[in-house]
């Protein structure tokens, strides 16, 4: 056989910094990050704000401005783009359009930087537009919501959806720098303020017990939006996914993808409530469905699952009625096929065998699963008519 | 400073087969390579053709149906794409579109294959829609012209055209193998068939004299199409490109590029000439200049000069108007300041110090652009005259 080949390594490497008032002129961490870039020419800077974040901060376009009339290690583009916030910000190609376009008008070259400020929708969606302008521009991360500064904002991926397909068009491509400010989290209602709990509760449960002991005993604090708990929070939730990104398959060249715990109904539930529930609602969802299902498949035992959904019902509605499965024409059904596909064929399937103790199956059984969904629809029966939470 | 660290590498390995009549039902080679890829599932293959090589192969679409009827180590999906070839394929977004919604349509997924059968543009849109569609399926390379088979086939890039400006929007994303198959290549235009061969002249004269001085031996041959010469370049072409890419820079995160020798007035070039002018024959002009500012520089002696323009003239009509820069307006001059932000702010210029041995200035007077234009306008001038090839 005749043939040449080809081999290479490519190292990623990015911090993901911890601050409080980002863009106050005498705090020095954007702009002596800048200064430590190197770089033998004057660098440009994008930014691309959510629009529901300003509508939140309207003071913050002009405190951007002003950080960079100080700080001059990079210049500010005139031009500071607004961009819908949450999911539409990936549903509509006019939106990518517009960054490219940004890109393009503003002679931003690939030794520049794209900066996103917003939830996790946004930065997917400034992310990708980043990854694919000139092969690659220079992306940073500000994510402004819980989910997206403990989850989503730290890792890897991006993407936008195509005809209302979730991530359907995307790369994996890591930022520069994350930079996590905690003042953002303020203005969050508590729909969005609660629904990055739900990641946190997913990687306690697949790998770290005493992590989902805590956020046990933090509950009440992080329903009353106690900031040093969630400050903990998110940084230990930030931390967990890191280092699971790092340790296996960055890029997912593998099918196993335990993050994705909960998650084949969660993005069957999010497109059947047509995205009036979020990500991390929709998880909490799945998270129910599928630690129900280890019951139910011999591995959980009934208390340690009853710990779960108590825990999880404290924060989120997971008897929501599109968790009912009541035969196997079920819609929700249709999310393991997707997710199926998604993964090329080979499903991979996250279940509990403890608290804090994930493992892969790769098949389920659709019986169990409705068997699982009663069980659910049973539990929230108990809470109501004890209000209490048994354990 | 309080913050947490993410790194880890990528790996990229691929192989580039030298065959001959790939689709014959009894080569082996693509069969063993899908049998070869570790898989649970049942895998698809999506083939996309470029529709001038199709033109000039109508039996292929048949040829590529029944091979995988004989091997079924992959499925291959029933619907055959063919895109329009040369350049209209990364200039139109709609073909793009195209490939992408099959890819949805057939269900591909990131465990699935698509296969790029084409030019070096068509190569390039492929590679794109893979890279993108499911944040990146796999993708195999069938490079048919002589350029795609030793350079942009058997390297990392690819990208389409945004509004006219080449490859504004691509990726970095290696293919999981490539396949020259050299039959491809006695269907091309005298056009297209030397056009690769200002590749080959490039990475000889800033890497390897014993390459040039083969070459100019067995220009007569090559300018005769004899296959065994030809497929000596491309191999030995193709090798040294990938020696370079490996042992650098692959993603190009720095300004240097060293195999953009050339280029700088090569992309202006064809862009000047509406793409009348292939790639190769704007590198093979773009060469001229840039060794011929060489000799204005003080850094190589007239006589290497003499050689270079030479060979190129043998090839290519280096004395194309395009190249005369009259003043400092001249249009061509501008695709300086475009390479510069390309390159990201930091221009960095390859130039000869003798055959084989380029190295890099970053910057370039224009008054000495100038004159090196006039002097290779005066070399057809002494070649008309005489009619010899004066060393
Ligand atoms: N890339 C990944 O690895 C990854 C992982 C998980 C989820 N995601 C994606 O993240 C998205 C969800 O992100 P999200 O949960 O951050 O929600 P979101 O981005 O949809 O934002 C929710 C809402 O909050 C608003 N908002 C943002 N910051 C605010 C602030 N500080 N104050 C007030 N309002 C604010 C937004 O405008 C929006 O209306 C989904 O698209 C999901 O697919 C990506
Ligand atoms: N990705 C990279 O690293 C890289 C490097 C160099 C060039 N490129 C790109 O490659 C493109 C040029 O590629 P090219 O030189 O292969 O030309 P091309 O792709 O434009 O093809 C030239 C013509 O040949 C036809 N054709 C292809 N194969 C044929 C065959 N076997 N028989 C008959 N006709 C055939 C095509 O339909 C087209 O009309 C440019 O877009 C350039 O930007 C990319
Ligand atoms: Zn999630
Ligand atoms: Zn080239």
């Amino acid at each position: 056989m005749d043939y040449l080949e080809q081999s290479f390594n490519i190292r990623y490497h990015y911090k993901i910094f911890f601050t409080e008032g980002l863009f106050d002129s005498d705090n020095l961490l954007l702009a002596d990050f800048f200064n430590g870039e190197s770089s033998a020419a004057q660098k440009k800077v994008l930014f691309v704000l959510d629009a529901g974040l300003v509508d939140a901060n309207p003071a913050l376009e002009t405190a951007i401005t002003a950080y960079f009339q100080v700080h001059r290690a990079v210049e500010l583009v005139s031009e500071i783009l607004i961009v819908p916030g949450g999911e539409a910000a990936k549903n509509n190609p006019a939106v990518l359009e517009s960054i490219i376009e940004a890109v393009d008008v503003h002679g931003i070259d690939r030794h520049s930087y794209i900066a996103a400020v917003g939830g996790g929708a946004v930065l997917d969606l400034v992310g990708y537009a980043a990854a694919i302008a000139h092969r690659g521009i220079r992306h940073l991360r500000i994510p402004t919501t819980v989910l997206a500064q403990n989850d989503s904002g730290v890792g890897v991926k991006n993407g936008v959806n195509y005809k209302g397909k979730k991530n359907f068009l995307g790369s994996f491509s890591p930022p520069v720098a994350v930079f996590n400010d905690k003042q953002f989290l303020l203005t969050l209602n508590n729909r969005d303020f609660r629904s990055g709990i739900s990641e946190a509760i997913k990687v306690a449960l697949i790998k770290d017990p005493a992590f989902f002991t805590w956020i046990e005993a933090h509950a009440s604090k992080l329903l009353n939006r106690d900031m040093e708990s969630m400050e903990y929070l998110i940084k230990h939730c930030a931390r967990l996914h890191l280092e699971h990104i790092s340790s296996l398959d960055p890029f997912e060249r593998g099918s196993s993808r335990p993050l994705d715990f909960g998650h084949w109904s969660a993005h069957k539930l999010e497109q059947l409530s047509n995205f009036s529930i979020t990500h991390g609602e929709a998880v909490a969802m799945g998270m129910a469905l599928d630690s129900t299902y280890s019951l139910y498949a011999g591995v959980l035992s009934e208390e340690k699952l009853q710990r779960i959904l108590n825990l999880l019902a404290l924060f989120f509605d997971i008897t929501n009625p599109l968790i009912r499965i009541t035969d196997l024409n079920a819609p929700i059904l249709q999310g393991l096929q997707e997710f199926r596909e998604h993964l090329g064929g080979n499903l991979c399937i996250t279940l509990l065998r403890d608290v804090g103790e994930g493992f892969e199956v790769h098949e389920m059984d659709p019986h169990t699963l409705l068997q699982a969904s009663q069980y659910i629809l049973q539990f929230k029966k108990r809470q109501f008519d004890t209000n209490t939470f048994p354990l």
